[in-house]
């Protein structure tokens, strides 16, 4: 059996995966240095003159004049191999512009190597590697310069058809991170800063910019992770505006920015059309018409394009130089200009500002300005961004796609009494998911604390119709409607929202004076993972009744231990509990101090986060101490809800963070086994895209607003209310995530996430004597870090080092203290989620060592 | 002199421009029939078959089994002719193939015309119209069945060129509004319901997608007002899959819907990666190869593509079924699915739901079902779409890209702590234009009530900083702040934002229970127009002070009677009027009451709605009686600042709706001539197109949030804070607003937009026996009728009937009670508000003489 795929060991400092300066981990980690100008050329179709552009810029970058000395023309992908070989046409016609145009003192070096080859093309391989040098004459003047051209094909094949198709045909397939990987390291280049000024570099790709590479990808998908600026090479031709003008939006679509267009003067004056449509934006070059007599050696034609490979060098180098610039400039001018949320500028030095240049899927892609050159490099985002995002890279692009087809096709369009497509279909898919059995109607907002704000007015108003006899009863006190909400809760910042939360750091007088906080807080038992076993604590409140309960708490601690894993604490079977009775009696006790009388005071909607108290870890300030990492137990929520539907009080589950897998179900409802009558929803909705959020009620909550007159409606809206942009991303979105085809975590006919974080990593990190507690639940893993005094609580820079040793291995994560959490998407790959445990456990360990010494 | 285009006289029914059934305004409003299959035939690129596959569908939808009898294929632009002639081609062949699969009892009738030539082209023409019969054998069996096609050339070039090419050297230069009433006339059939559902249409565009038109314009663009499904048809040949994807996102990217792909075999399996790529969402077909030799006839091709075709067939008449079926739908199932925002569900028949199709720059596509046939019609949206929307077609278009670009580059990415392009873009842009002169930092939110929000707890915070020693002193009441504002102002839903207004039905208990009222809302002296002057309006709270002030009121009445427009009110001269003593007098008398003493209260914000008080206008039930029309006196608004400013009260502009050229300005603080601490903008910020808002401030109020703690810092923040793709939207709609060379309402230098509401129809209006009151400025006009009694204020319905007629004109606007506004974008011509205004006022004296005429 012949090998699958030939492949040529080379002198030269090219090797395979090996990424210089960097670890990999999961797939390949993307770097692309800034060292020097680096471009991609694409085409709006094949047979354009791609490769005559690259030669064209490389004589151009080399000639004496110039001040780069090394040139690199990296072809990834070639078919037609070895009779069609674009590398060997930029080394053979460089060198012969180099030699015509002699000068004296420059001397030129040029090769050509071979990568990879398919067996079929490997047989007709003569050389895999030549090197050929025009020597300039030393004289007096000239002490003698060198210029090198290296031109390299990174995989071959034989026919001449699409890469997917030769790959089908004649073997010799090449997946996509392996492909990036060789691409990559051409990229790095060893040597001084000097050396790297003096290089540039050019990738070529292959037929059109949406043309299929090996493995089927779209090779505008398959290099989207480097995104490295583009050369787009237009079409000259009869009909060439057009697909000019759709390669360049396909580009677009994907995130690349275009700096230059090129393409051939067919006398169609065709550069007039794309000057109009990109208004004058970015340059578009006019080639002279390529002679069509295949046996012309081009040189006269190279001669006539001089000037414009000069130019466009130019062009080049300049976009380049700007582009590092503004990168540079963006820290500092951030710092002056822009106000971040929830954050002391004063503590936020330039140095520390994180330049973000893209995303691609879960990752990020930042500016790092390193010792020897600065470079963009890709980090697994630990915070999905602000524990919104979901997407991986190809639903990422769809998503794109969808969004600007809802622009063009809507804009914004007003909502009430109109109805549209993408705001209907939205509506359809939330009550059919996670409204599904109890939801009949979408209220749609623009973000988690107005679709707060309003569940609270559509509780209070159900409340208020369902009691109206005894609260219309007069009162010498005014009516006062309170909400049952769990200590360190959070619902957003808006006034209404924060009225239902607890009183914290948030809601001061210096931050908002008009806060007073208009609930009964109840402190929850909660519970978490310690030495691989789950534990319950109670609260402060419950210490009353302690010596009583005591007994149960074991028995709880005993039955979670023996599971080893969280379900247990979600099963119903715990209804039946002691507990569960004991439960109920307390929240009985609670609410009998709200239920009108003399005050004339009433709890009028219980709202809380079904599955978690999530703020209870990210914001640990807000709960007394330091030992603010719990999960609530979900039995008390039950019962909770339980409590407040026997008297009659709305129940509003806040599902802004939980809602859409977040927890490894589309509604967290479905962990706690009972439903709401109003729910809230956004965050992840819209796959992470723009903010939209949604509001979803009971058909009884509903009619609760129906009535002949206007001023019974709910009376509140946002201009933007169920924006087309934001619905069509969410319809995606909602439709992708819980699709087993598209999301490879939900077994088929499944309603529940595989586990994503390994078992067994996470019980080792739970044994490790440097960390206090874990909770780990759907996409999300958080953990403590033992400390004391200081260290310990919101304030404590305790963890930073260690989070910037985690930057080294490619995690960006947010230092919260001692509490340090990571969040991935609903369709990552648990093997993702495995070595990001397992880097976090090397790095744990190492701080813990570091610690001890010091100690 | 040649005339410089020719045009055929026809006897058959199609006349230029005349649009049947409806009336033209502004340019042609756009009406698309759903009774009988439309679609628009692209392609990737020229010559790939389009015409080839417009032949063969034409024959599949004329076979004899088939239900329509009747085949219209329109080809609008026509190079190369009459040698290349596409509509001929369709001609002949279906002919052929009708002839040669000659059914018993079925005849064709086939005609082909021609509309337009140039003079060159005109020259060649033989046959302007020609007609052909294939009579099918009338047997026992069969009565005899009649079938027609019929095919048009619009517009004809000679030269094989680009159309925009062929119209520069050859004349017969076409608008593109010419054109679209040209196409729109060939949708449009005579007839009963039956003949109707028997007919099918098919247009096919020339060249590429994005080939330009004959004025230039791309057709992808060109056409977009019809928004009609489309096929197309791509590549087969190598290179294909990449223009066949990119073809498709460019129509996506103008809201197109694809129906089908069809392509020619080449033996590449170019359809396989197609159907991958669209996830097997649309079909692609495949067609036979296509002989290449130029003699073949090509019957046996047809006949080898029969079944294919019949395919086509079925595929485009169920998706132009379900397309018709789900418009007829959405109605009921919005009723019963959907929350909307301020609406009172019970008062919304079905039929009264508003299905939107689409948006084109100001205008929306809404479907009509009407007695004879359904219709999608455009109408102007005359409420921009609840106050948010600005951009026009071409602007649309571009901001859908740059969004694609943005969801494609970043999707989102976390704010605090790191630094994007879009975001800091965004933030230089706002601090150098609305925020020139006085601000330096930008907070992001999410909407103008989180905004307001926002600015309140940074007001808050500035007043505390610049009071703390008299704050501090210990008080037996518990300090309360509260803000200085306007009756009748409205700053949005969320409770804080409600706190800062006045009480309302808003604010009633059953609304928000939680509302207080944490204001001094003082009643402003108002403006307004009548009968061609600018009144001043005294507030009840200063009737007191009447007969003092009665004096000055005539003086001001008469300056602004003597200068006719609204521009003297705003002018700084007025500050040293008399008058402006008296409301400094008078504000300070208010100011002096929460000033904190025993009850501890202060104020310690003033917030204004700088230039207008609009909610006055758009929800007057919010103002007593019906007399809530009123523009605030400006130079009242300058006092108020200054007299805060003199206390060191902190003074926020809520420019949510004024921001952005909205009132003629691009801050509505230049009116006022006066500057504040904080501001507050959304809506028209992105174009009107995704939720984002920013707040404003100056650096003493940044300054007071800067410390050694993170507990000092301004701990409110939303997940999706700056995101990318809002904040790609801001900038280019923020910069385009502010070209004078793309937005053609703003002179060379200019800083105020033309006045786009004609002087002399808005004095006709204003005069006119029927209207109250008119209140114009920058891109809003608004009028209240003379009504009385139940007619009068927001619950009457009294403006309904006017509003239904307005539809029938082509205008979408709102009833409110006896309120009627219109407002259009910063860039929209003059002439289409003067019609708007036109068809306005004709429909008002229509109104009025119905009135008297029943009494």
């Amino acid at each position: 059996m012949l090998p699958s795929f030939i492949l040529r060991r080379l002198s030269r400092p090219f090797s395979l995966l090996q990424v210089h300066g960097r670890r990999l981990f999961s797939s390949i980690s993307i770097s692309v240095p800034l060292s020097h100008p680096i471009y991609i050329v694409w085409a709006a179709n094949t047979g354009l003159g791609k490769t005559l552009v690259s030669a064209g810029l490389a004589s151009s970058v080399l000639s004496p004049a110039s001040q780069p000395s090394e040139f690199q023309y990296i072809k990834p992908v070639q078919t037609g191999f070895p009779s069609d070989s674009d590398s060997r046409f930029v080394f053979n016609k460089v060198f012969d512009i180099f030699r015509r145009r002699r000068v004296a003192g420059t001397s030129l070096i040029a090769s050509n190597h071979v990568l990879k080859a398919s067996p079929a093309a490997a047989r007709e391989v003569v050389g895999w590697y030549e090197e050929k040098t025009v020597e300039g004459e030393v004289s007096e003047e000239c002490s003698g310069s060198r210029r090198r051209l290296n031109c390299t094909t990174l995989c071959a094949w034989k026919e001449a058809v699409s890469p997917h198709l030769a790959v089908e045909r004649e073997a010799g397939g090449v997946e996509d991170e392996q492909l990036l990987g060789m691409v990559q390291s051409c990229l790095w280049k060893e040597g001084g800063d000097k050396e790297k000024a003096e290089l540039w570099t050019v990738i070529e790709t292959a037929g059109g910019v949406a043309s299929p590479g090996p493995s089927g990808t779209l090779q505008c998908d398959l290099y989207r992770p480097f995104r490295i600026p583009a050369v787009l090479v237009g079409d000259g031709r009869l009909g060439g505006i057009s697909g000019t003008v759709s390669a360049y939006e396909s580009l677009k679509l994907r995130g690349y920015d275009v700096v230059a267009v090129v393409l051939e003067d067919r006398g169609l004056g065709n550069d007039g059309s794309l000057l109009s449509y990109v208004q004058n934006s970015i340059p578009v070059l006019v080639l002279p018409p390529i002679p069509e007599d295949q046996s012309d050696d081009l040189m006269v034609w190279f001669d006539e394009s001089h000037n414009l490979f000069d130019s466009l060098k130019r062009i080049l180098q300049s976009a380049f130089s700007e582009r590092v610039q503004r990168l540079h400039d963006l820290p500092k001018k951030a710092g002056e200009l822009l106000w971040w949320p929830f954050t002391q500028h004063q503590l936020v030095p330039q140095a520390n500002v994180t330049v973000i240049d893209s995303r691609c899927g879960e990752k990020f892609a930042i500016h790092k300005v390193q010792a020897h050159d600065d470079v963009i490099v890709q980090l697994f985002d630990g915070c999905a961004s602000w524990w919104t995002q979901g997407p991986n890279a190809t639903l990422q692009i769809e998503l794109a796609r969808d969004m600007g087809y809802a622009a063009a096709r809507y804009g914004h369009v007003m909502f009430p009494e109109n109805v549209y497509e993408p705001a209907l279909r939205c509506a359809e898919l939330l009550l059919d998911g996670v409204g599904k059995g109890w939801a009949s109607r979408t209220f749609f907002s623009d973000n988690g604390s107005t679709a707060i704000e309003i569940a609270l007015k559509m509780a209070f108003r159900k409340f208020w119709c369902d009691h109206e006899a005894i609260l219309s009863i007069s009162n010498q006190k005014p009516l006062e409607f309170r909400v049952l909400a769990l200590t360190g809760s959070y619902h957003g910042d808006t006034l209404g929202a924060m009225e239902a939360q607890a009183p914290s750091s948030y809601t001061g007088f210096l931050q908002q004076p008009w806060y007073i906080g208009r609930g009964l807080f109840v402190d929850p038992p909660t519970v978490y993972m310690h030495c691989g076993r789950w534990n319950l604590l109670l609260p402060d409140a419950l210490h009353s009744e302690k010596h009583e309960l005591e007994d149960l708490c074991k028995n709880i601690a005993n039955i979670c231990a023996a599971f080893a894993f969280r379900d247990e604490l979600f099963s119903e079977s715990r209804d039946a509990s002691t507990i569960s009775t004991r439960y109920s009696s307390y929240i009985s006790k609670q609410l009998s101090t709200y239920s009108g009388g003399p005050q004339n005071k009433w709890i009028a909607a219980l709202i809380i986060e079904p599955g978690k108290n999530i703020l209870g870890y990210l914001f640990p300030f807000l709960i007394h101490g330091a030992g603010g990492m719990h999960m609530v137990d979900p039995l008390f929520q039950r019962v909770l809800v339980k409590e407040c539907r026997n008297r009659k009080i709305p129940v509003v589950f806040d599902e802004v963070f939980t809602g859409f897998w977040r927890l490894g179900v589309e509604s967290a409802a479905e962990l706690l086994h009972c439903l709401p009558d109003i729910a809230c929803f956004a965050k992840l909705m819209t796959g992470g895209m723009v903010p939209l959020a949604a509001t979803l009620a009971t058909e009884a909550v509903f009619q609760s607003f129906v009535g002949d007159s206007k001023l019974k409606a709910l009376l509140h809206g946002h201009s933007y209310s169920a924006h087309a942009v934001g619905c069509t991303a969410a319809v995606r979105s909602i439709m992708s995530f819980k699709d087993p085809k598209k999301n490879p975590n939900l077994p088929p006919e499944g309603r529940v996430l595989r586990e994503l974080w390994d078992h067994e990593v996470v019980q080792k990190i739970s044994l490790h004597p440097q960390v206090k507690r874990v909770v780990v639940q759907g996409t999300l893993f958080v953990l403590e870090l033992e400390a004391e005094g200081s260290n310990a609580g919101y304030a404590s820079v305790y963890a930073r080092s260690l989070l910037l040793q985690l930057r080294e291995d490619g995690i960006f994560a947010r230092p919260l203290g001692n509490v340090i959490y990571l969040m991935c998407g609903p369709c990552t790959p648990p093997c993702v989620c495995s070595q990001l445990l397992t880097k976090l456990y090397e790095r744990i360990d190492e701080f813990h060592k570091n610690r001890t010494v010091q100690l």
